[in-house]
């Protein structure tokens, strides 16, 4: 009964999609994981593996037996093996290698020196290379051979002796090729290629530029050392793209949130440390508390000035932000950006100020009163504009990675600044206020 | 001399990338541009116009003469022929498809009527199909032929004899296969595709979930009508991306921002909305003037509380636009959700709340006003994460689709709800304060 019971699972398991398997696994309980274990073979692990959610599948490694655990990372893509390890201790890691055969883990040991977020992390080893002198009919035997081992078989790289990356051929050509024709002369010289420590985001943009299913990753000297594959870069965009936007909502929208208590966890953090950034606000205004009490009629525009301030501080910010993503903003130079934002902000400073000016005397009926808002966020909004571009621009420039939250960050110092510039101006003009 | 540059000129262009003609073709002015068409023939053109930017790819087919730009549309891809039409006036579109030989605007035409950002209006037409009863060799034969137009040639869909989509062999498998075989024995009857009106982000999560490189589309007998291709889920991406961000940051960051006046067009409309906004929060905390003048200091943590509430309701609305996006608020059901961003609020509220008493307590020495500060920061987190969350999925519900600026939006109603629940408590506990 057992053995039919097995039978059973192994035929309408094995029938569905890997990524299917993958969303079934993520439901069982640890019991019924073992026995998973235990009816599939490592290969057919291998691509439940491959799809389970990046913050878990290091734990389903962790409680298989290693023997197994080992023999299941050896058939993963090598670059998903190292992504997996990466996350893993290293000890753990090196006792894996240690039991693994030892072709597999030489091939991840090569993958595991890369910098996270370059070419060399996300690419992968197991690709097709041929060399120009074949003929096509050689080329196409080779191409079977390789087939069922390699991540994508639609493009071919054509190297010479050296393994130099000389020229690259897709599968549609050579299919419709002549089989005597040679290699040399039916591939294509005009190769795109991404050196291996080129920046992931950058990659993502030339591949959806290019429309390539795969792109070769070279190092110095033009040798070809694996490749990057569509499906990789997919993964790559979700991830730029859902760590942007954290940046800018100050919370990891990626984190798992399962409970209030991991939602509280990723939550509190940015808002304690803007909490005290808004306690120090708070002192600052404390520090103009004379012309508070003189007009207490200033504190109704506090809330307008600093959120006026906020939204166009983010909005400067995210602009700059995805002008840097896409290589816009490195196409037209500092001096250039600089000079456009000033001019924005003095344009939207002057427009919404004079509005306010002119609403405020309307509706309250004191000419003065107006002139301070009115003055106070043109200010602001000009520096707003301005430092919400330049925050981004200076970081990329001097290559820190800004941290999470640039948003409410933004948002917090022109408050700050916002706060300073509304009550400088009533305290110098406070003799016209009162 | 002039025949001469011609051909070098056709020389160099034509061994560009496509992507790099297009940026290339971008540089010139219009008098070049028109040489660029009398250079190349429509055929050439198109690869040219399917990689220009969407948002200028309308004003060089109109400024082209109308027969050659109906040739080049016929040309295009016929999923990016039909974006192109989609953005031109209906005249002249009709003017075009007029001009055009019948069998490419049967094609568009058929297109044209999905509705935008479903599966219709990004699948293509070109794909290639074969049927059950084939050999590997017929098949091969076929994809020869078809493979100079098909948009791709890696995945070959199998059709009964009533076009319905039966199965799915790649490319891969059919050249590993022995030529005898039968297409019926060799394919894959386990399909994953999408439906006509299906939403392009669910397509876009799915291709990334199960790494295809093509999807099919079909109706709701599943007679197969296109495909969707990887380059073109990518572009998908990156617009849904760009989307959620410009909603979040209250400023539309693809568009062109290339002078300070378009900067200003493009920031200006959400910051008078904004700015309206603010002036009825003004005029709220206008009608506790009694109570701000009484206790003057009350102002100095307007700007924090305020902060915090657009803080928190920017991170709950975020989490859950993601959530949505991703499909994994739908596994969880809308009223776990709301329980857990309740319990979320009341753990943020309490934490943060209790720290602001205390330290308002040792900074200030008052008792009563930290309590104040302390509750009111309570109740408007609370209120602004179960909000933040909300808004976006009633949103979903009642398929609403939220207008850009979600986050200001939700930031500026937040400042409201914390300025009426602060000012509220001040005045009831007025006479502790004073």
């Amino acid at each position: 009964l057992a053995i039919e019971d097995i039978h059973r699972f192994r035929d309408e398991f094995l029938d569905m999609h890997p990524y299917d398997q993958s969303e079934l696994f993520e439901e069982l309980n640890e019991t019924e994981r073992h026995l998973v274990y235990s009816y599939l073979s490592p290969e057919e692990m291998a691509d439940v593996i491959e799809h389970i959610d990046k913050d878990r599948v290091g734990d389903v490694i962790t409680e298989m037996n290693p023997t197994y655990a080992a023999e299941v990372l050896a058939e993963v893509a090598t670059d998903d093996a190292v992504d997996i390890l990466n996350d893993l201790d290293k000890d753990k890691v090196a006792s894996y290698l240690t039991i693994m055969e030892e072709e597999a883990a030489d091939e991840i040991k090569d993958l595991l020196h890369y910098e996270e977020k370059t070419a060399g992390s996300i690419m992968t080893t197991e690709f097709v290379v041929v060399t120009t002198e074949m003929n096509v009919k050689q080329a196409m035997r080779h191409l079977r051979q390789e087939a069922p081992d390699a991540e994508t078989i639609y493009y071919i790289y054509v190297v010479d002796q050296d393994r130099k990356l000389v020229g690259v051929i897709s599968l549609r050509d050579l299919i419709i090729a002549d089989g005597a024709e040679i290699i040399e002369d039916l591939m294509s010289d005009r190769i795109v290629s991404v050196s291996v420590g080129d920046d992931q985001e950058q990659i993502a943009q030339m591949m959806r530029d290019y429309d390539f299913l795969a792109l070769p990753v070279v190092d110095f000297q033009h040798h070809l050392l694996g490749i990057i594959t569509v499906d990789d870069i997919m993964d790559v965009m979700e991830e730029e793209a859902n760590d942007d936007y954290s940046k800018l909502a100050g919370v990891d929208v990626d984190a798992a949130e399962l409970t209030s208590i991991q939602a509280a966890k990723n939550r509190l953090p940015w808002l304690i440390i803007l909490m005290f950034l808004g306690l120090f606000t708070a002192s600052i205004i404390g520090r103009f508390e004379a012309t508070l009490d003189q007009v207490a009629l200033l504190a109704i525009f506090l809330p307008l000035i600093a959120g006026m301030a906020g939204n166009t501080g983010t909005q400067a910010l995210a602009v700059a932000v995805r002008g840097i993503a896409t290589g816009e903003f490195q196409k037209q130079g500092l001096s250039k950006i600089v000079m456009r934002e000033l001019t924005t902000g003095v344009i939207i400073g002057v427009t919404c100020g004079l509005s306010i000016w002119g609403i405020i005397y309307i509706w309250q009926g004191t000419l003065f009163l107006g002139f301070v808002v009115g003055l106070s966020i043109m200010t602001t909004l000009l520096v707003a504009t301005v430092s919400g571009a330049l925050v981004p621009l200076l970081m990329h420039y001097f290559k820190v990675d800004p941290a999470v939250a640039s948003g409410p960050f933004i948002t917090t110092i022109n408050d700050i600044i916002s706060v300073v510039i509304y009550f400088g101006l009533a305290t110098m003009f406070m003799q016209f206020l009162i």
